[in-house]
């Protein structure tokens, strides 16, 4: 594990990710353009890399080395931006903001918005299979290629915005915000972690705590941002405060109040930390990642 | 290779691919229910199942079994499909019938088939991993998803739909519409014949001439297609005679006219089959299928 100090650890692997995903566009033909300036505004609009960054810390926290392992993190970023281009859509959730820019179809339009999101999707899974191919490391990068489509898909992400709009408006149940917030965030989470741990070569048993770990981590991180929809101010989170209450959308805070969601977010912060109970300093750096994630303000 | 004739052949990998088709939506939770049933609906609405059939046929002419290789073959029916359903969208090319039924967001809406589409997409790579983890052939099932991702990517179907769009009511030269052909129709052929030649393990030499003739034969079917829109029926083909020329779209048989057009698909038929000239015997089906994708009337 490195011995950085946490903050410089992640800031330096959001470097690193943030340097590939440059590359990744002057690499590729330029042709048609439209779809990869699309793509490209879209993932350099300045996100936060925490999925790469939770990917690299585990992997790490393993033993593992993260500058093999660039293109794998990148690869769960690409998965996240197509998933916030498709959700902003008109059809979706209209959104004409994000991250204090123009989303991406006010920009390249609908169209190309919708072919942009597929095309990072699609990229995900070249970057994933290059990476196996390259270190002759087959196995375990389908072991990702799986673990990344069940997230992806409709156990995961798909069903969960599938679900997330149909409950709009409607009078939904904890255990119906529960099942949206494991979809919508929680599945990439995991994932991200558990390609890490495929990554470091993790045993079973670590695999487990693992996935215990960024479950609860990925819980607590979604109700962490309805409460900053419900509080923030856009100059932080990039997004008009109470967007989710005008919508009626289905959130802890909304349902059960602000205070009772943030000791719910506290609790299952508690219980990812103690997946890792059994593990030494090297894990540090999974548990200032959790600290961050779930108590932040933007 | 099977000893049936070629009409029987075929007849019989495509029940063998609905039936499997038919038993992924089973197998699948059921939760959310919307999403699986506008995938179900958009993948049986009664396609030829011509690249699984493709894929298949070249792997058995390898002398590969196609019981073990029906997952592989559905993988790509589902890219086919995901790709129908996006560019049918209002944003795209807003059809609202295909093959005399409904399109996927006429029946459930913009958002479910956007979302759809992400989930055919995903389920793709799913089953390329899944097979290549059951049948313990990681190497080669991680060559099928880099093959896949490569032909659905932006330089290939996904560049094929944007330069299709920005080329509408343009002036396209020859060189475009070849463009255009390639991506959008002859780059998930070519994939489909190389990845039944991975899973008939193809040697270099013959991968190159697999490749050959499925991009030949690829160019040719979408030139086949454009002249069954100009004079088809929609009783045969599910469209309306003449939809590509009053959108301006750019075509062969459109830009050259109809004659010169069906000499250019000859031309291709005959490349197509000039690259299986060494083959014995063991692919006259695929020399049928050629024959097959470019003198049809539906």
């Amino acid at each position: 594990m490195s011995s950085l100090v946490p903050e410089k650890y992640i800031e330096e692997r959001r470097t690193q990710v943030d340097a590939r995903l440059n590359r990744l566009w002057k690499e590729r033909r330029r042709y048609p353009e439209g779809i990869h300036e699309a793509m490209e505004f879209s993932v350099m609009a300045g996100g936060k890399r925490l999925r790469p960054v939770m990917c690299l810390a585990t992997a790490e926290t393993m033993g593992a080395k993260s500058d093999e392992l660039v293109d794998i993190a990148c690869a769960l970023e690409l998965v996240h931006t197509y998933s916030l281009v498709h959700d902003d859509l008109p059809a979706m959730d209209d959104d004409d903001f994000r991250r204090n820019r123009p989303t991406c179809h006010r920009v390249y339009g609908e169209a190309m918005a919708i072919l942009a999101g597929d095309a990072l999707l699609t990229l995900a899974f070249e970057l994933l299979a290059g990476w196996g191919n390259y270190y002759d490391r087959s196995d375990d990068a389908l072991l990702m290629v799986s673990e990344l489509a069940e997230a992806a898909g409709t156990e995961g992400m798909i069903g969960g915005q599938v679900l997330d709009i149909s409950a709009e408006g409607q009078d939904a149940s904890l255990e119906d915000i529960e099942a949206i917030n494991y979809r919508k965030t929680a599945a990439l989470l995991r994932a991200s972690v558990r390609i890490g741990g495929i990554a470091g070569k993790a045993d079973p048993r670590q695999m487990n705590q693992l996935s215990g770990y960024a479950t609860a981590l990925g819980m607590a991180f979604q109700i962490a941002d309805d409460l900053l929809d419900l509080r923030g101010d856009i100059s932080k989170t990039g997004k008009e405060a109470g967007s989710d209450e005008a919508r009626e959308k289905a959130t802890y805070p909304l349902r059960i109040g602000e205070k009772n969601a943030e000791n719910k977010a506290n609790e299952l912060y508690q219980e990812a930390l103690s997946y890792l109970e059994n593990w030494g300093e090297e894990a540090d750096i999974l548990r200032y990642l959790a600290r961050l994630l779930v108590f932040r303000d933007k």
